[in-house]
């Protein structure tokens, strides 16, 4: 199995060397700072959603990333389309329910792209995974939720019935795939005062998978490389505006071998 | 009256305590920073504007922000839905008619919000201010005005004709109820090199109106906060980029101490 | 001819003194970014998109610039009724043609503005003004790019059928009109590190533009006061976050006389 150290180190390595294009469908709020995240990590972003457009940019692209912020219906249709597209060219699907609670249309919307689509990897808070996986979880606003009663649970369920590996990050960062879970403890609280880490993160996901067929060291991967650049962003900020700045330096300069010092990894089997 | 420094600290205590949810139907130039700002001083944003959708959003959220750049038909229409529904439930609803002279489509906008919806609170520049009381003031791009002639009357006229607390902001700040107005000397000259400072600021009043029902000193509260993390941030900066990160900063860090020694205030009765 | 120091000088100096309003009809994603740099250079940003309101906006603008990022179909029909606005005003009007080699809807939307359109200046990186040009030229992503393999000859053909200043903008600068060419040797590799540096330097090009008649001179003045901000950024930057911020502070920091010292400009005949 591939989650050895060296092994996530390559994958770093890869996305600097390959400079995958990621194609984003996304909530405008963040998508700037999602942009500039993948390109930091040396990633190749394009933003595009017209429903005349989608196929081309997604066949020219090497993973695909939808995201459920600020929605609406035509951006949910390209969602599809793409997503169906993206599906035949066997490129990865990553998706990220954001506010997934917060409404109807987002849950239906969700459901929609769950059932429609393959889905390679779902990335989301605790909120926003126990209420895809139908085991509660509140929601209050973006970026902040309650947990489900059973986090791993709620993250198994939702893995058995897609069959996509799902990440729950938050304090804690959990990835689960089958029967198998691994928990990232890198990372740092001010990362959780700064809008939209879980979009960038997702994204960064995105270019990670796009370079790295087994999709749990891929996912873990990308978690982990965005909890150090936040240990590092974090010792030269006094709040979460230098963070931004400094997290968007850390994304680009973190070398390999600060990343496989720094790797903090358990990995577990759930019963 | 509550206007004390003691009860304006203890509002913002509140916001960070309470954490309320602020629903933000916005434009896409500055939502970023909007949503950046509320997360920093601890309310919790969701930006949402499709139709299907602004009904549940508004539900789960404690106040309401309508803000008029980039306007098109489809988002004025989720701004009167959403507005109805804030109404119907209470929450307050905060106004900004960013851009109001630059185009008759804004006029008739604003005018339709301001005639069809219970509005707590209107903030504008001075020459918006001027436009929506029908007493002139010229507009030259956006963030950047003549003011109307005698803006205490314009203020004063606007807020007779809403009943909503009317606040005008610039190198000095006014906010007018009734037959009040309290003069507000916090910030700083950089303040107005940074685009979207007044997106930023409407929003933040959403976050007190969310947790202070005296909407005076809900407005003045968030006026003088914002306009104090401008002071603490000027003397960090080296102009409006690295500004922006430090007024974000001094946002997040600001403490009820230095807001009470800080506030700037003039009260005074309009003949 | 007007290229001398002295006269480019004098462009800069007329943006802070003038403050030209610029509309901008744009992408989502570096919106923000394009605004602030208008900020802070001393212009007057105004972002509208909307049939409704385009005509009214423009007239009131001293530059239009259409940036093709994001596109959808109703966005192009606002930017074509603004752009004939614009023209029958006699306002230059800038055209980027973001992606535009990466779907058939962006290369028709392409081709529709620029037969539509009297087009003041084009400017793109190498692979978009191949492109456009019908010269090849490979896009993967957005602000990456292989080059056509002539890069002179597709420049001087799109400015020769357009009537137009085009603008190459990459490790180094050209900018071709009629028979002549103009290098611009300013700039620092870390711009290439960040989202959107080439949507912020159309927009500045708008700028100039709208106070300086001879679109060369605009043209080559705005791309060396920007690539001259690039250098002073760099000399403060630790990466792109911090670069960002810097940046920002030097366009609105940076001094007509360290214009003048900076500049570095080669002209040239084409055979």
């Amino acid at each position: 199995m591939s989650l050895t150290v060296d092994a996530l180190t390559e994958t770093l390595v890869q996305v600097r060397q390959k400079q995958p294009v990621v194609h984003v469908i996304t909530n405008w709020v963040t998508a700037g700072d999602v942009a500039g995240t993948l390109h930091a990590v040396g990633a190749r972003p394009i933003m595009a959603f017209a429903l005349e457009e989608v196929n081309d940019i997604v066949s020219g692209a090497n993973a695909l990333v939808l995201n459920l912020g600020t929605p609406d219906p035509s951006r949910i249709k390209a969602m599809l389309q793409a997503g169906r597209r993206a599906n035949s060219l066997g490129r990865p699907v990553i998706f990220d329910p954001v506010g997934v609670g917060a409404s109807r249309f987002r849950a239906e919307a969700a459901e929609r792209i769950l059932s429609d689509l393959r889905i390679a990897i779902i990335r989301g808070n605790r909120a926003e995974i126990g209420a895809l996986a139908g085991m509660g979880g509140e929601l209050r606003g973006i970026d902040t939720a309650t947990a489900p009663p059973d986090l791993r649970a709620a993250a198994g369920t939702l893995s058995l019935r897609t069959e996509a590996v799902v990440a729950v990050t938050g304090p804690q960062d959990l990835v689960v795939s089958g029967g198998k879970a691994v928990i990232v403890e890198n990372g740092h609280p001010m990362m959780s005062q700064v809008t939209g880490m879980g979009c960038r993160l997702t994204a960064l996901i995105g270019a990670f998978a796009a370079v790295e067929t087994d999709l749990i060291a891929a996912t873990v991967g990308a978690i982990a490389f965005f909890g150090l650049a936040g240990e590092q962003a974090a010792l030269r900020a006094e709040g979460p505006g230098t963070f931004k700045a400094a997290f968007l330096d850390a994304i680009y300069s973190l070398t390999p071998a600060e990343f496989q010092r720094g790797l903090k990894l358990t990995e577990q089997k759930i019963r």
